[in-house]
């Protein structure tokens, strides 16, 4: 089993989800939740903001990896920049602590959880809610896309670091538990 | 006077000037340099490095003001993201410190130190090397656009700052000498 801390970018609202799981096992949620910033703040204000509230997630989950989604600079010019500088934030946090980062594009993420990278934002929460099985849909809503950032993580790095976990278990004669999944991330 | 820490933010090639002055007054360059990062490096990676880097300016110059360029999402498509995340790395650093930023467009530095918003690199290398009464022009060249950005700042920030600050001053009936820069900073 992996924790994996999922982050949806984004000055005004940043999705955070907690997901516990491997390959071909039930999912577990750990947490959900929304870092927010006001919209009327210095923007230097709010990167810190979001550092010092991403930063009690790191503290009080203590995930082994972390999922950002990737941001597209042709994706509505109107808000990327903010975008892009929330999740620059995510990567520094994580980075700082020594925790392995990788970006998945909102494609992958939709075609991990729903089967198309095309699916709507509806279709996405409802099989994070069931994935997860939970009684209700996460809130805030906001938040479901950070959770499935987490299980696109999970199952995505899930097969190829089981098969190179057991390969290196193999070569080594014993295995390695805790290590595999830190060596074993796909690279960007 | 005041010392004013400029950033011309890139993930490759961070630019830093730290310029001393004050409108009216002789400008005086105290640092100039660049924080590098390897393109084949992971992208938390580079944030880190970059973060370290800053760290380190800040450190040994202790700027009262910062100077970011403001980046927009409809240039250069390609480097726009780690433009703007390398940018928000650097307001990071300066609003941790208490620090106050400000954005300044290329346009506004080229206009404060060429007279022209339309100026060119070159142009603007010699007015930088002119009004920092440099023997050479500011090596390496990517890091002029940071000490024009200071400068900017300190021409921009200036003329608003003496008003409010005589404005104070009279008011309250005494000076108050390093307080002023922080309250009359231009609202960006």
């Amino acid at each position: 089993m992996v924790r994996v801390l999922g982050v949806d970018p984004g000055l005004t609202r940043c999705g955070v989800g907690v997901v516990d799981g491997a390959p071909g096992r039930p999912l577990r949620m750990v947490g959900v939740g929304v870092v927010r910033t006001p919209a009327d703040a210095e923007i230097g204000q709010r990167l810190l903001q979001i550092e010092q509230g991403l930063e009690r997630w790191f503290d009080e989950h203590r995930p082994e990896l972390v999922a950002v989604e990737r941001v597209f600079a042709q994706h509505n010019v109107r808000t990327v920049m903010g975008t892009a500088q929330a999740s620059a934030v995510a990567m520094l946090c994580a980075t700082r602590r020594g925790i392995p980062v990788t970006l998945h594009t909102p494609s992958e993420v939709k075609a991990a959880v729903t089967g198309s990278g095309r699916a709507d934002k509806a279709q996405v929460t409802a099989m994070v809610t069931r994935l997860l099985r939970l009684d209700a849909p996460p809130k805030p809503a906001d938040a479901a896309d950070a959770l499935a950032l987490a299980i696109c993580h999970i199952w995505r790095g899930g097969a190829k670091t089981r098969i190179e976990a057991a390969l290196t278990a193999g070569h080594q004669g014993r295995a390695r538990p805790g290590t595999s999944w830190v060596h074993g991330r796909p690279r960007p």
